[in-house]
């Protein structure tokens, strides 16, 4: 299919707000509601490096959507629109084309966000999909990693370290279990939570690279320690001890939110989803770790570290 | 030099603007004037297919963010911030990594654009990057390739074919010439006249695949005819023929404007730099040539086309 074939055939009909001026101008055109903030992100996955050449195209489509709106969910954003910046090789085919754009039309709709525009080029040597991302947030109400405080509670959303167990599914290395192998491929940002934690939580971001070392990033930006309790980190099956619980917390991929609620926080409405106390904000730097009433020393490796 | 490094000693210099927050948080921050349309566009160069893979580093930051401009100079939009998507490769070792950022740099005090935020991920097998940038224009002044009107006379800024002359030079063709390579390598983007254009142009677009092609776009969103002179086609260096002619109004990478102004509109203002009139908007669809007062055929290759 030829460039403008997969744009005009493909991609046009998922840009159906006025904003996207039917991928027909040089740029999209959007009035954001009056008076709010704006938050952008732009994240790639690359085919190899984030994704396996093998995972289904509609899972890569919806896993580039939902890291990006994941990092505005961080912030306490509510998506609007987003940009695709498409490089595609021959392993690409039309199916794969095809099969990537009707996954991004059902993910789309599924967080209400438009397709405003982008780019697409063909030829390359593996798939480098960008993704561009924008939200807006009330004014006061933004989220990010610096304003956690001595004497706050850390809390994580969700359940940890399940897309790490996804991922050994998917390279062959454990057994099929499509619940986790989903968790690994079709992550779910927390843009619910992350509203409701405007204005509440005094620090937030989404776990990408695993628990350990993003908490490690929040207490580095917070000018704060971050003391975790191993025994409260909530998990979806449990762990066979200390080295597998170790495994989970260092595991990327989980787009689960991490935040500090101030004490004397209200609890948060049911729509945001299970939070779970895992830890105490404390004066001082970096991670500690405690399991089962004893001190454990950081492992060497706190997650995943880009190259 | 590790990904965090480069992010870190290279790029978090350039994102100066509180809205980046030092690169350190999920996504970018900013808060837009009051009451504006904002405009969004990415576009993505990958090595050997937009640019040479010798093409010096600080050339290809520039050409990134000048095409990206030249999108929102089309739409008389006002940059205002830009987000980065490197896909990088070996061959992009750290003295290519600390030229194109030396050349970003530079490239985004001459615009006044701030760098907000991106990704970066390595280990590709060849340079893809992509570039979204956001920009503002008061409501009412969008200009789009739709809204040209019988009777209005259509221009185009600067010089045409320029680029593509600086194209055979870039790949050993044709003699050097600095003047006509630059013209390849750093295009400007016609940002002074866009803005002078809202508001005033009934259409408007970026030449990006050449004068012909694009030409066509326009009169196809405008639903009109569009007449071009040949012999009023403005020129840097003297065409030797219609051959030599035809190949300058199909050649790429012009990023001039292509716009209809409406019969009584007024003159640009001198800082808006120099337009030529070069054909006139008639009912009907199409493109149209003459040259030396006699129709010519239009050649079958009006400009570049994704494959």
């Amino acid at each position: 299919m030829a460039e403008r074939d997969f744009i005009a055939r493909l991609l046009a009909p998922l840009a159906k707000t006025s904003a996207a001026r039917g991928l027909a101008d040089d740029a999209a055109l959007w009035t954001p509601p009056l008076g709010r903030n704006l938050l952008f992100t732009h994240d790639i996955l690359a085919a190899g490096v984030h994704y396996l050449p093998g995972d289904p195209p509609s899972d890569v489509a919806w896993k580039l959507l939902a890291v990006n709106l994941s990092d505005l969910a961080a912030m306490a954003a509510t998506p609007a629109g987003v940009l695709l910046g498409l490089g595609l090789s021959a392993a690409e085919d039309d199916n794969w084309r095809e099969a990537f754009v009707a996954g991004l039309g059902r993910a789309l709709e599924t967080f209400n966000v438009s397709l405003w525009g982008g780019d697409t080029v063909t030829g390359l040597d593996r798939a480098v999909l960008g993704l561009t991302a924008v939200g807006w947030v009330e004014p006061g109400k933004v989220l990010g990693r610096k304003g956690a405080r001595p004497g706050d509670v850390l809390h994580v959303s969700g359940t940890i370290g399940d897309a790490g167990l996804g991922l050994a599914i998917a390279q062959g290395k454990a057994p099929f279990d499509k619940g986790l192998l989903n968790r690994f491929r079709r992550p779910t940002p927390r843009l619910a939570l992350g509203a409701a934690l405007g204005g509440v939580a005094t620090a937030g971001m989404d776990i990408s690279d695993g628990l350990l070392i993003d908490a490690e990033r929040l207490a580095a930006a917070s000018g704060v320690a971050l003391a975790i309790d191993l025994d409260a980190v909530p998990l979806s099956r449990p762990a066979a001890g200390l080295d597998d619980l170790l495994g989970r917390v260092t595991a990327g991929d989980d787009y689960e939110l991490l935040f500090s609620l101030p004490p004397g926080a209200g609890p948060l409405p049911t729509s945001a989803g299970p939070v779970t106390a895992v830890g105490r904000v404390l004066p001082g730097a970096g991670v500690t770790l405690s399991y089962a009433g004893q001190p454990v020393p950081l492992p060497t490796r706190l997650g995943w570290e880009h190259a």
